[in-house]
């Protein structure tokens, strides 16, 4: 059998490897239009900011080296241009010779990944100090460029994680950066509540975050930015990471089905519209582990996963992939950010409404072990019945400790409620008896037994309003962080002797602001007669 | 409904701030004999070597705290010496004041823990010198003895995860410090593999570490250890940490039904044999949530878990424990290691003879991202069916982050086939895009397909040792690890090239050391057409 993979970054090569390993005998060809095969293309920001400094580091695998330990045959900027479908056959071109020619397969996978989008400002295409980053070529040029030019300021356009990166790594280089989205929020998938600490803390480290605003003209070669606010910004050096779109077009034209947004339809064993042609990685969309619902995989994590599974499936294994949850982390100077499946921003992209949150702020290990500090954990599940929907982790260490049990969890099906039976490590210097993820867990729990008991504000009447008593029972000192007025407020831990200051006959309002106070208060003020709602704003 | 907690540690504690947040109405009295209560007892050798140096951070919870925030009684240096179960009645004796009473309950939790064993050594007794250490009192003591005496020399007896933990303490000190076990390893669970990795990072840091000797005479107050090897240890303070004793003797006189090394039996209720009376924590025995068996739980975090369960149990709620993992952190000098489930050992122990394992050492991170480190990874499983028994972790950096990520995984009944598909947060500080547990999984699957090909050579008969080529195919250069000798050395990037040096005609035995390579040489055996097995000592 004859196998030809297109792309050869993550998921091709990982296919092509494993593929060899189960069969001495097939014929494997990889097609790879750029110059290198196996990058960890994750690990550019930290080339350019010289974190790290090898450059072969970079390259996991080249073609000589597969050559050698798995015979695989790699033939780099040789370039895909048509796909016959019925008659298994490819016209190739190699970039280098010009030559043309036609390569026969019994099976074909797509691994063409994805390409970043410039967008349609005015000016940025002629601009002779602007780039983008996704391939090893794409970061030789942004460092000769900083080797040769020696930019002093540098903007990013877009402020997702390889923008966040590459301000972190930028600033590493002692250059002024100024980090720009439309979006009025860093890091976009996550919601606003852990966005802003990833947004205060690149602020803290010299980072200018730009937010709410997109350029509208680049002028001067590139040096001379115009916002949408008409402010303008000089610059030396720019860079787009703004977002990226499938190479799918040799797909489409073979007449193989797409999504709208132009990822390749597969089904869960990455079979394609098209007889004996797969797909994985960057180019499909995938469907969601946790809701079923199609989404798009953009992790190399995901198409190297996805490259091994194939290559099983097409070794006649009756294997299917379990869907997509999508784990990331990226590090933000002293914190690290970690997510899981949905955040709420994306649950409402996808028309989710049904879906309830915990946040709470414990130490990421004992707080009487030095170095505790707060981790900041959002989980989101569905109400009613308790299914995790996704997890949002920000602090300084602990953080991707914490995600990647959630990740397992969900993997094994856990509900919010098993969350607090899984045992954690603990010892003092990593964690506590009941460790954060627990903690998320049982707060999750109370939650849902109080579901019926917690209202948002919006949704009380305006004599709701005027006849119950809004209680605040943060302890003295407490700055308030909420926009609900409260009538009276009783510090929790003196709520038991108080209680005769508060007035029966209406319902008790506790204000939530987070963690398991406002749960502990309603079941004193539950437990001594008083009818008593949460409310959330 | 008045309830009754003896012991007010750790899953004491916990049951009665739960129970009171279920119900504001029931009467709650704990009685504890010592000093306090809800004590952070693993933080005690950290408080010790000065780590931690806020005493009062040790108490989680005072009485007076848990009576002003949970309105519950607590009596410390109340003893309860005898129960009545017919009667419902307790016997009450107060230590300071020789008071003897009695109460009532309609509930009675028991959880009374474990105390040190002083092994029966001549002269230990009456040593001055020696202290144990379990509760705050006792961390007292050792305290105010090296700050009033100065020692220079101290002996701990005890290799395990306590022992371990004061080593590193005590030379934060700077004292001498040696340590002694009867055991050829340290950190007992732990199987040799993983131990020896611990054993030399507490020489490394000059403690000095004695094996396989046991303590026969404590001569001069204490001064003097006469060891079984025939020397003598001359040491200035000398601290017992060799293990526990579950304190069930009230309950042993009350006719409770206990197991035969003295721990309570309950069933998955905590209910024991008498009614209304229930028990959690270190003196109960329950089932391991991975085989079955019975099994004690001896970790803080657990008696936390069952505590707070049990509150739920006796409110009404029909819920039952899973039962126990057993999921432990300790951290030696600049190591972590991590523990969940099962070892080799411990299933030995238990009778279980039918499980294989993997063993490999990826790097904690991205190899090519600084500071990356090895991360020792053994991993047990059943064979026939993938279920995952257990593992062990050793290394500098996210070693709790596996453990924790494994037990989240046998929490959701994941079987080792399915590691590889658990999404785990990758980014160059954090990991690879196949993290270190996926890869655990791969190498499993590899194993159980291999199964029939994987052979020990003590099962080899005469004959087949002698017609076979056993195969050593470690890059050049590496050095021999095996005791097993080979016929032949081909490096695994040759062999495709160099098949025509092996013999065909009989079986190649591929010797086996660690991780993928022998999987992927008899792979490319295979697929040429040799019989090709892989040969374990």
């Amino acid at each position: 059998m004859k196998v030809i993979v297109i792309g050869g970054i993550a998921g091709g090569a990982s296919f092509a490897t494993r593929f060899r390993r189960l069969n001495e005998q097939n014929e494997i060809l990889i097609l790879e239009r750029g110059e290198h095969i196996s990058i960890a293309s994750c690990a550019l920001p930290y080339y350019l900011g010289g974190v790290i400094t090898d450059r072969n580091a970079l390259i996991e695998r080249t073609p000589a080296i597969l050559k050698q330990n798995n015979n695989i045959d790699v033939r780099v900027r040789h370039e895909v241009t048509a796909i016959d479908p019925a008659r298994h056959r490819l016209s190739v071109k190699n970039l280098d010779s010009g030559e043309q020619y036609e390569e026969t397969y019994d099976k074909l996978v797509l691994s063409t990944g994805a390409r970043p989008v410039l967008p349609p400002i005015s000016g940025i295409e002629t601009a002779t100090n602007a780039f983008t980053l996704r391939s090893l070529t794409d970061g030789d040029r942004i460092k000769n460029y900083i080797q040769t030019e020696a930019p002093q300021q540098v903007t990013i356009l877009g402020a997702g994680a390889a923008g966040v990166e590459l301000a972190e790594n930028f600033r590493q280089l002692g250059l002024s950066v100024t980090l720009v989205d439309q979006a009025d929020k860093v890091m976009q998938p996550y919601d606003i509540e852990l966005a802003d600490f990833l947004e205060k803390e690149l602020e803290k480290n010299g980072v200018d975050v730009k937010l709410g605003v997109t350029i509208q003209l680049v002028a001067d070669s590139g040096r001379e930015l115009h916002l949408s606010d008409g402010s303008v910004l000089n610059t030396d050096m720019l860079v787009v990471v703004t977002g990226v779109t499938p190479n799918s077009e040799i797909a489409k034209n073979a007449g193989l089905q797409l999504w709208a947004d132009g990822h390749i339809i597969v089904n869960n064993q990455f079979a394609t519209s098209a007889p004996d042609i797969y797909a994985i990685g960057d180019v499909i969309e995938t469907t969601s582990r946790i809701t079923g619902l199609p989404i798009p995989s953009l992790l190399s994590s995901a198409a190297n996963r996805q490259g091994h599974l194939l290559a099983d499936i097409l070794n006649g294994e009756p294997l299917h992939y379990p869907g997509f949850v999508g784990v990331s982390a990226v590090k933000v100077f002293n914190l690290t950010a970690s997510m899981v499946g949905y955040s709420e921003q994306t649950l409402q992209a996808a028309g989710i409404t049904n879906y309830a949150s915990v946040f709470i702020t414990p130490f990421d290990h004992a707080y009487f072990y030095p170095n505790a500090k707060r981790l900041n954990i959002k989980l989101i599940y569905e109400p009613d019945t308790g299914k995790i929907l996704g997890g949002q982790f920000v602090g300084e260490n602990g953080v991707d400790k914490r995600s990647g049990e959630l990740s397992a969890a969900i993997a094994g099906g856990l509900t919010i409620d098993e969350l607090p039976g899984i045992e954690l490590p603990y010892s003092p210097p990593y964690s506590a008896p009941r460790d954060p993820l627990n903690m998320a867990g049982y707060v999750g729990i109370n939650q849902r037994q109080q579901a019926n008991q917690t209202v948002k504000y919006d949704d009380l009447t305006e004599t709701e309003r005027c006849d119950g008593t809004f209680l605040d029972i943060r302890e003295t000192g407490k700055t308030a962080s909420g926009t609900i007025d409260s009538d009276l407020a009783i510090p929790l831990t003196e709520l038991r002797d108080r209680l005769t200051e508060i007035p029966t006959g209406h319902t008790v309002y506790i204000l939530y602001r987070k963690g398991l106070g406002p749960y502990n208060a309603s079941r004193i003020l539950a437990g001594n007669g008083y009818d008593v709602k949460i409310v959330t704003e």
